[in-house]
């Protein structure tokens, strides 16, 4: 017994001493701790003023050369390179590792009251990148789903199903659309707080299909008797769900590679997103794409017209529902939101053209 | 003009030079916050190691002590002074400011699911209790509405109504239930990101509810004739959901109170929520506040109930509706993992308790 009590003792003593070991190294864990997180919130501060003042200080100087610019105070090669510099310094602090020192733009309240207060800007340059890369991956799988989903209901509607389509499969569709356009409308929202410039109104867009959605799944499906007539909302909205379908693949592709392009010739960050860019930043897309053009103006169209047939239906009484009406006039609103945005894009683009070639041929008219 | 053209000139190469230095002052800004960067990732790997290490030595040293213990080899009341001092460094490194440096439990495919692969784990530990707070706040607000918006559907169904629930405001309640889960699906999944011990079983009940109030979106609600039969199921889940509303609001009260205890008594850390601790985590609950198991215990009971009434009106085939059946069996089933939750937390904790109770009583007998 006495071995036994002394090696207990000893055992109990060395753990006791290990322990002690343990707390005293816990607790200067936590020393280092504190210190270097109030040691690089310190840091972080004075590179957000520094970032902030370098940001106005070429907002200035850009104006001020556009003001010296346009009184031809100034040689217009000599302004075209500092117009360039600028730019060069611009992409230097907006699209280098100081890009996370300037301020953000405010979250958003859709953020905010679906994830709270919690802070989604990645500090790391490479992260966000990560973040803008699976964004557009997302919307690389969902448009081929997008294509595949209404496709395969149409097909199985004359096929199968004698030309009237089953309440479930159209709900399930209607489903993975809210659950689809939720996504997107986060992922914009974070990819916003990141720095990218995506354009608020395509934001708005996927509000407007998360509520459209979110009513159509409300929206009885009826059947027989008479199924073609009263399904025609219905049959309509998943034409114009295909069609949308190709012009997303088409746009994808397209926009990728131009948006690389815009990158390679310092017109672009890498955080610009490629979504909605059908507006022709560049007027080039008129002369370059005209395929895309067709579709993207067919698709407005088609968009207005399910929109006004859906408010036919309702009116000529085939189907009394508010979830039509609703329906409909909303497909009516955003199909009028993208026109006047195209239109918006395209005049401020060749008024700012406009400007530029009349600014600078004048010196050479001298 | 001569005068004129050497002030343009003058004004001109002032120009230039001030964009040079704001040219040099992007590339100094850009070197700094390069070397920021990459200096403070060095840093915090370092204080992953060390943090690492710390939180698996302590977890060694308190099975060494439970195993040294249980072979009655050290003094009952050293071994809970050294149990003491261990669950101290514990909160030390698990609560303080090296918190952040601890691994992170995977984000789950909830949050990449909708949000991408967004980190959502703040570095610094207010800001990660200031989503806690908003959290809590959110339940608070959410538990209040839980209670109103079915009782205004009830008051007036039997007031202005005449006993028969119009669609609309049924489905709008409905959204507003898929849109508010979502919200907490999502806060928690971010919680648990950032450190929180709530119980996986309590997000899992909230996706369950998720896709009840997905399905119940697409659920019909017939009128008349016959309303009462008909709109028995909504009217039992509007009921279930004014019980629950009311359970929420006292759980909340009571818990938040009882976990500030807890922290106080260093038996919690500050990131941990109450949801879902009704189960009696410590067994005073049953002693302390009977109404409040009462509550959970009828509540729990009702469930099962509504689901089982559902699957009886399916079978009865009043309504004869997928989604009818669907929700009853949902209902059913998280009454069912509930209950499981609860008791198995309860045998836990007893036997957890009964030990420690044998281990500390022998040395003593001895």
């Amino acid at each position: 017994m006495d071995g036994g009590n002394s090696a207990a003792e000893e055992s109990a003593s060395q753990l006791e001493e290990e322990i002690g070991r343990v707390v005293e190294e816990a607790r200067q864990l936590q020393e280092s701790a504190a210190s270097h997180i109030s040691r690089s919130f310190n840091e972080e501060q004075t590179l957000r003023q520094r970032a902030n003042s370098i940001d106005s200080s070429i907002r200035r100087c850009r104006s001020l050369l556009h003001s010296v610019l346009s009184r031809r105070l100034i040689d217009a090669k000599l302004a075209d390179k500092l117009e360039d510099e600028l730019q060069r310094a611009k992409c230097v602090v907006s699209d280098g590792d100081a890009a996370s020192f300037l301020p953000t733009k405010s979250q958003g309240s859709f953020l905010r009251m679906f994830l709270g207060p919690i802070n989604v800007r990645a500090s790391r340059k490479d992260v966000q990148l990560k973040v803008k890369e699976e964004y557009n991956s997302y919307r690389d799988r969902t448009a081929l789903l997008f294509l595949l989903f209404p496709s395969a209901l149409l097909i199985l509607r004359s096929w199968l199903w004698n030309g009237c389509l089953p309440a479930f499969p159209v709900q399930l569709y209607q489903a993975w659309l809210l659950f689809l356009y939720t996504g997107l409308a986060l992922r914009e929202n974070i990819l916003r707080a990141n720095g990218s410039d995506i354009r608020p109104w395509w934001i708005k867009h996927h509000y407007c299909a998360m509520i459209m959605a979110l009513v159509s799944l409300t929206w009885e499906i009826k059947g027989q008797p008479n199924c073609a007539a009263k399904q025609r909302g219905v049959q309509l909205f998943l034409q114009w769900a295909m069609m949308q379908g190709v012009a997303m693949l088409l746009q994808n592709r397209y926009q990728r590679q131009r948006l690389y392009t815009r990158i390679a010739l310092g017109k672009a960050k890498r955080m610009d997103v490629v979504w909605g860019e059908t507006a022709g930043v560049d007027g080039q897309l008129w002369l370059l794409c005209p395929i895309l053009f067709i579709l993207q103006a067919s698709l407005l169209g088609f968009e207005a017209y399910v929109g006004l047939q859906l408010l036919r239906t309702a009116f000529v009484r085939v189907v009394t529902e508010w979830q039509v009406i609703f329906c409909g006039f909303l497909l009516v609103l955003m199909a009028v939101g993208n026109f006047l945005n195209t239109v918006q894009t395209l005049l401020t683009k060749s008024r700012f053209k406009a400007k530029m070639k009349r600014v600078k041929s004048k010196p050479e008219l001298d």
